[in-house]
């Protein structure tokens, strides 16, 4: 008796990094949804608030928390300034401080920002086909210093959790501005 | 003070699926350590041992066996058959059951063969994009039927550890043969 051949449930283009598939799960954050995000409040609160920022789609084949799974997905950040800042994402520690994340760069030009638990902070440039290990128990955040949508793919385990409170209080102690036009890591 | 931009350690070709970077591991499966593992061992052996079956190049970050942690990797299968069987890797289990695992074709034609600790079996079409959650508890094994290399890549937790030796032992409860001209997964 044969066996039939399925397609995969899902796919990945690996120019644009769009994923697609039954149970993909798309999520939008808007210039609205990062407010105290940036230095300058102003600069943010005059924007179109509805304004894409960036969004994401992503897999989920087992239930989140669950110990041994993995997530798959892209995030696509939106270019543009906040007065000297750059979009980016919120950024987040694990939950389960532990679990690491793999991030790898489609399209686009960026930083990746990470921060150890002392605060200590460094930056990896992402471009197409780049592929961060970030470390346990280390802040992550992206930012988008290009022209064009920065867009990147991560795998990451089911039971790692999100943790935004600590950056959502303290930040980052690092931030990325536009000086004389170059995106440059300066202390916060 | 500014805070220096580091490049990302590793690269990942998303056309070829060639990784690269400090310490990547490259391994090599040569006809002659697939002994064994088709049906038709006499076409094996009548082959050249040292030609190439597969090869892959993988990062490891942390040490195996660390909690939370990933690994990253890339597998190219050569095009080719042994008797009526296409190349293809060994296959195994998790030795960690619960511990998942994301496969994604970057180029080629292949097929995952998934086999549950009952020995049910069944196949997934592997093709440019297509990305595929293996599930806790099942064997996969990855069978290049085109006439090209098949390259994937993969992400796995650094505890998920390897079985190989059931898969060694008692075969798949399936195998992929070329039956006039097309690849059809039938029970073994």
């Amino acid at each position: 008796m044969n066996i039939g051949i399925q397609p995969a449930s899902l796919t990945t283009d690996w120019a644009s990094g769009r994923v697609d598939g039954a149970g993909v799960v798309r999520a939008r954050r808007t210039i609205g949804d990062l407010h105290g995000l940036f230095t300058d409040e102003a600069a943010r609160a005059a924007l179109p608030q509805d304004r894409l920022a960036y969004a994401t789609e992503c897999a989920f084949p087992v239930a989140e928390g669950t110990a041994g799974g993995l997530f798959w997905g892209t995030t696509i950040i939106e270019p543009g300034l906040v007065g000297d800042e750059y979009l980016m994402t919120k950024g987040h520690f694990h939950a389960h401080a532990d679990r690491t994340e793999f991030y790898f760069t489609y399209a686009g030009e960026g930083l990746l920002l990470l921060m150890d638990r002392a605060r200590r902070c460094r930056a990896e440039r992402m471009v197409a086909g780049s592929t961060h290990a970030i470390p346990p128990d280390t802040a992550h955040r992206t930012i988008n210093i290009g022209s064009v949508p920065l867009s990147f793919g991560a795998c990451w385990p089911s039971d790692a959790g999100h943790d935004y409170a600590a950056i959502a209080r303290d930040g980052f102690a690092a931030r990325v501005r536009r000086i004389a036009g170059v995106a440059t890591v300066v202390a916060a």
